[in-house]
């Protein structure tokens, strides 16, 4: 059974996708949780010796260390097809849909960076932040229609979903605008085993990291925290 | 056959990737390119045509588009298996490689444009350019060396090849500092007819995109410009 090395579950945003995704869809792997210390972009070195970059996501399977979030799934999807839409055309979208995500939405990323267990007001939108929520709403919204949901690409749980996974839970921190079926898929997301797994487990976690605390709040308020303290 | 969307070979380093993989292993396709207009971040409405993200390259099969440069190396991979090493091994080091490129390296990115008919002389060279430098190196080393070059992932041009040549151009544009192992197999990959191929018709190119050009310059001073008026 492969070794899924990840960080902490209220912060490791890359972490969440191929661990909810082997979860939801029943792959069997070990967690290994090794939490960030001293900060972000501080683990790196303590990471190398499980990871070849020093960043997480890491599968190890024997000899095969798989080093990066989307080429874990790619490497799982080939012993377990069900990972991608058993449809060519879906398969297509949901792999454009991923890819993008890997490379893309970086004001979204930077302006709403993943904790789970806190809410936070928006100050305001940038405009930045403004177009990656539309771009991110269209490519919601068209998935479920194209598809016919209640998934990004079909009425399966796929890797797409896994790879928006993040992104929900920033959503839910930072109370994103979105429209009526981007927020009903969002709810569904949420309602899922292996989120709910996720979220409970982030909220237990009681170490903090100063600089992802204070990223988190760069462009907004506390509402609350319903971290265990 | 597809049709492959891509933008100015002189600038369009995302372009270059499904470009110079199916060049090199004969998959055939028609190249549809479609210049940069009134800047890059500008043209994202005229691409919107052809591309649902409005970014190049955009491959289009049939009703099928797929509009990201790792979507489209998989998507062909499914027809053409020769796009990814044969051996296990080497295809989850090959696809880690890959993802890796296609959501890091931003200082490299950033700093050293890819514009490949031109030559700059660094004032400097930052400490974020400097990691990343060391990264790829390390990477490019690493890769030749596990798996016995000539290439990335072994005796055979794959992906990780595809997905790194922008690089290469940007080395040979910006004088990166490498390696004596990189530095070889830069040159191998520059003398690869379909990289030549690129290289000759960006710099037949005559457009030039002013805010492109002045990022090339950002850090540096130029030294030659290869291409004609
Ligand atoms: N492209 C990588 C990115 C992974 C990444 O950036 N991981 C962060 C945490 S979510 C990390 O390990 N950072 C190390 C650190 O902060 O020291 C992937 O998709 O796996
Ligand atoms: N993740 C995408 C990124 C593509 C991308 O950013 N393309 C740039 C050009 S290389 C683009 O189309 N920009 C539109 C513009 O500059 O207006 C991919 O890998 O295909």
């Amino acid at each position: 059974m492969p070794d899924l090395y990840i960080a902490n579950k209220n912060y490791s945003s890359w972490s969440l996708r191929p661990w909810v995704l082997m979860q939801t869809l029943d792959i069997p792997f070990n967690e290994q949780l090794v939490p960030f210390r001293g900060g972000l972009g501080a683990s790196r070195e303590a990471f190398t010796r499980f990871s070849p970059s020093g960043l997480v996501p890491c599968l190890v399977d024997g000899d095969i260390a798989v080093w990066d979030s989307l080429a874990i799934i790619e490497y799982v999807a080939e012993q377990h097809p069900q990972v991608w839409p058993k449809d060519k055309v879906a398969r297509a979208w949901a792999r454009s849909a991923c890819a993008e995500m890997h490379s893309g939405f970086t004001t979204l990323r930077d302006e709403c960076s993943m904790n789970c267990g806190v809410r936070v007001a928006l100050d305001r939108v940038s405009a930045g932040l403004s177009s990656d929520i539309e771009r991110l709403d269209a490519r919601w919204q068209e998935g479920v229609a194209r598809f016919s949901g209640p998934f990004l690409a079909g009425n399966e749980f796929t890797a797409v979903d896994a790879f928006y996974a993040p992104v929900v839970f920033r959503v839910q921190t930072f109370g994103l605008p979105l429209s009526e079926v981007s927020r009903a898929y969002v709810k569904r997301m949420l309602a899922l085993p292996a989120m709910q797994a996720w979220y409970q487990a982030a909220l237990e976690e009681t170490w903090r990291e100063p600089a992802h605390e204070a990223d988190t709040l760069q462009h907004g308020t506390l509402t609350a925290d319903y971290r265990n303290a």
